[in-house]
Order: structure tokens, then sequence, then C-alpha cells
């Protein structure tokens, strides 16, 4: 039984020993920038975490770990490209420190390395390679519908839950289960190791949305108000439409349209006013501790000891600040 | 048996019924787009040429020849960005006719796709995936390597063969050896078929080469010089530097250097006629044959009857034009 900050640092230490080819360097250089320059290694800590569960040692579950790392990794690389984000985990994004040209290439071939890590794994290569393509189809589909909704006017709460389940919560599932075939969990076992992090997952990002607008600055580490200035279509901005009064409720969309000659700040100012008027936090609150109360249920279905389970429960209640 | 032509038009057939999901539209429309664009769809006719060497069916290879045209396709959309070419097969290029964050992101997707259609396979997969994985790798870094090399004086002759091998042959490899694994062929025949496509793919890209420079625009299909206008480092060029006099071969590097202030119809004739003078037509004709020769010899290997192998016979002919 390891702890996450010992699962975290045990990943760490073998994705630093990872020899990436030498040749061609214009094509490997950005992969080892990207991976080096850090990153909570949440999501491969994840696989380790599912095989820990049913397995003692660890050496096994490290290619998947670092099969699931390198996609995450890809996928942050081309949605840089995409969102001209110059920034990446406070250092040069990778477009920016190389070019477009090399961030679109090496970001493919890290991808096609997420299926040269699995090939370790024979005899299970019928399920987690489904399971891994399947996830980054998601994924894909997930960031297209988050750039397809900042120009749209018709996003239902459903479109948003399937879009951050798509672009957030799939690759928690996946690692975890991930680790669970590997470890040679029942398929039952797999199934609530998949929907705990799937649910955690979203309640995650409606907690991570709700930040963004009324976190503090220091504590979310980034600009408050991005999602506003985005135009995101998060479950704040959707229930507020419904709570506010019509002529709220036009005001908001109105703000939401990029059609007025109005500030950064204020724009952030006035939404976030409009946010408060419609007492939208009590109903975040409530939506995001239903999956809260789904993902746990489904940690309880898991058929291994609670001690062994504690680094799961621990790990989610911290994520979700339910820490004592 | 079945003839070329036939083989390509049931492969268009098929591809032809295949369902893209509906949504998100802005994410599959570019891959419909880039599909329905046409292509000459020789690669996954290699697919079903490999296995009907083995099996009369047509329906069991489908899905790896898709597989091998849906990462040809990617391999297009990706490169096109990155040359910034607004043409392909006389069409709109995919980042032109959509935009280039589609044109990334669908790419992405069609790479994974690749995987989803070798699933069915489930008794090969183990075969066919580090297959397709490698070949998709050696595909990247070839890509790679003629970007470097556009840029670099210190190509040699063996790096130009490795890159037109990884950029060019290894995917008609790649095709015939899969159609061969689901047709049950032995390792050996496997081998060998890979070993024909792949020197077969060599000569064909030095022939190219050459018609780039010596052909003629309605044959070749694009402007003559094109390769000259972006300093490729083509056997021609580098074999040509061998052959001239000291000062000749000065004079040929300072005008793949884009330092001099000349208009491109002048470089493209001057460079034209420092390859005349170098005779280094025989040359090119000796590397082709060699490679040729190679191609045969691995299709002389292979353990099917002449009967059987004519298609692929008549296929390098014409493609050699060595057609009688």
């Amino acid at each position: 039984m390891y702890t996450l900050p010992e699962l975290i640092k045990n990943f760490g230490d073998n994705l630093s020993q990872y020899s990436w080819p030498d040749t061609p360097k214009s094509l490997y250089d950005p992969v080892r920038y990207i991976l080096d320059i850090g990153g909570k290694r949440i999501r491969p800590a994840m696989v380790l975490v599912g095989y820990n569960l049913y397995k003692d040692d660890l050496g096994e579950p490290f290619e998947a770990a670092m099969a699931v790392e390198v996609f995450h990794n890809f996928s942050l690389l081309h949605d840089d490209i995409m969102d001209d984000a110059d920034l990446r985990r406070g250092k040069m994004a990778t477009h920016i420190k190389f070019d477009v040209n090399a961030a679109i290439l090496s970001g493919d071939v890290m991808l096609i390395y997420v299926y040269r890590l699995l090939e370790k794994y024979s005899l299970q290569l019928g399920s987690l390679m489904p399971l891994m393509t399947q996830t980054a189809i998601e994924v894909c589909e997930g960031q297209q519908l988050d750039i397809d909704f900042e120009n749209s006017d018709d996003v239902s709460v459903d479109d948003y839950i399937k879009m951050i389940t798509n672009k957030t919560a799939v690759l928690i599932s996946c690692a975890l289960q991930m680790g669970a075939i590997i470890g040679e969990a029942s398929e039952e076992d797999q199934f609530h190791l998949y929907s705990f992090g799937k649910n955690l997952g979203i309640a995650f990002q409606i907690q991570d949305d709700w930040l963004d607008c009324f976190g503090e600055q220091a504590q979310v580490g980034k600009r408050i108000g991005g999602d506003i200035l985005q135009n995101k279509k998060t479950y704040i901005y959707l229930k507020s439409l419904m709570l506010l009064s019509s002529a709220q409720a036009d005001r908001l969309r109105l703000l939401y349209s990029d059609t007025l000659d109005i500030e950064e700040e204020a724009k952030i100012g006035e939404v976030l006013q409009l946010f408060r008027a419609a007492h939208v936090g009590v109903h975040c609150e409530e939506l995001k501790l239903v999956y809260q109360q789904l993902a746990f249920s489904h940690l309880d279905a898991v058929t291994v000891s609670d001690d062994k389970k504690s680094v799961l429960r621990t790990f989610a209640e911290v994520l979700l600040g339910r820490e004592s």
C-alpha cells in the first residue's frame, strides 16, 4: 500500500529515466520539453493507484501510466496551439519555445507513442487498447464541443456535462480502469472504478469552474474570470440564465455575445454581479454534491478493503475540498 | 484473384459506405472532406492485394485498408498545415476549407481512429498494432527529416534514403504486410512482402524526384522544379555535388542557400543546367534499378503462385514505367 505522494514520486522517478529516441532531435526535443516542465502527474498516478488496489509491486503498470501521461501532454500541446496560449505551467508553451510545426508533429508522435507504450501488455491489449482509443476519441470530441460552445447560444446543461465529462473526466476514469485491468480486477470492479473517476472528474470540474469566477487568484493559480472572457458556457452561466429575470438574462447573454464595447475587467465585474444576483452558488454546490455522492457510491462498491480504498477516498476529499 | 483496379474500386465502394459520427459536426466534417476529395487509394488497395494473395474474400481486410488510408490522409492533413500548402488534389486543403484548428483536431481524431479500425482484428492485434505503430513513428520521423534537410548542408545519400524510406516507402510495406497478416501468411512471406513494398517505394521516390526536375508538367501533375525551390536535398542534388567541378558544386550549394537575389524561374533553370552538366541522370537510373531489382527479388521469394503475384508485378512495372 502506497500513499498518493509516494505513487506520484514513483512515477516521476520512472518518467525521468524514460529515454526517448535521440534523433531526429527536432522531433523529440519538444516531447522531452513538455514532459519535463512538470504537471501534477495525477493521471498517471491513478493508473498506479488502480493497480495497487489489487497488486503490490509497481513496476508492471509504469508503461500504462506513461501512456496516460503522454496522451495528456499530447492533448495539452495541441490545445495550446489551438487556444493560442503562450504559457503552460508558467513556462513557455511548446509551440512558442519551438514553433507551431514542431508542436504539431511532436504532438502527433506522442499520440502514436501512447500505443507503443501499451504494446508491452500483450495479454491485456484487447482491453487496454479499445479503452485508450475510446477515451482519446472522447477527449477530442470534448475539446471540439468546448470550442463550439464558445460561439453557440444553444447550449444545455446536459451539453455542458457531456463536454466536461469528455474533456476532463474520462481520462481520469481511463487511468483508474487501466490500472485495474493490469491488476486483474473483475469487470465489475473496473466498472465501479471507471464510474468513480468519471463522477469525481465532473464534480471537480464544476468546482473548478466556480473557482474560476469566485476563487482567490493565488489559490486558483490563474486569472480570475478567464472563462467569462472566453464566453465559456459553464453550469454557472447556464443556471444563472434560468434563475435571473428575463431582463437580467438578456443582459447576461449580451455580455457573452462580444458585441458590446466593454473593458475586460468591467465585463468580468458585471457578469459576476449577475451570477451573485442569481444566487447560483447553492445550485452549483448541489450539482457538485450529486456527482460527488455518485463517485463515492461507486467507490463503496469496489470489492477491496476500506484500508486499500483510503488512498482514493483521501484523494477525492482533498480534490473536492472536503478534507477536515 | 482480383485486378488492382477492381481492388481499388472495392475499397472505394466500402469507403463511401463508412459512416463517421454525425457529431460534433465541426470535428468530423473535415475528416469526411479530406477522405472524399479523392486520391489514388493505392495504399489501402495494397492491404487488399496482400490479403488476396492468400484468401479469396474481400470483406475481412477492409477495416485494415481503411486504417491505412485514414493514417495516410491524417498525415497529408497535418503536412499541409506545416507546408502551408493551399491545395490538395486540386481542391482547397483542409485547413483552408475549414481552419487550422479544425485541421489539427480532426487530424488527431483520424490518427486515433486508425487504432479504432484495427480493434476488429482481435486475434491479430498483437501483430497489426505494433506494425502500424512502428510505421506511424517512422512516417513522423521521415517528415521531420525532410523538414530538417531543407535547412541542412550536411545531408548524405544514406540520410536521403532513410528519409524517403520513412516518409514514403514504409506505409506501402505496412499495407502489404497487414493484408498478409490478416490472410494468415507465414512470417517469411510477410517479410518478403514488406521488403518488396519498401524497395519499390524507394525506387518510386527516386523516379518521382527525377520527374520533379525533368518530367512533363502534365504528366507529373505539379509544377516542375518544386523540389528545387524548396532546396530539397534529393539524390539528384547530392550526387551532382559529387560529380561537378568544385566551382560548379559551390555554385549549386549557393543556389540552394537562399542567399542569392534570384527569380524562381532563373534558379530552377540554372540548377537544372548544373544537373545536366553533371550527367546525373544515369546515376539516378542506376540507383532506382538497384532498389527495383531488390524489390523484385523479394517478390520472387514470396511463396504463392506467379499467377497470384502478377497483380503486384504489373503494379510495380506500371509504377516504375517499365510496362511494355
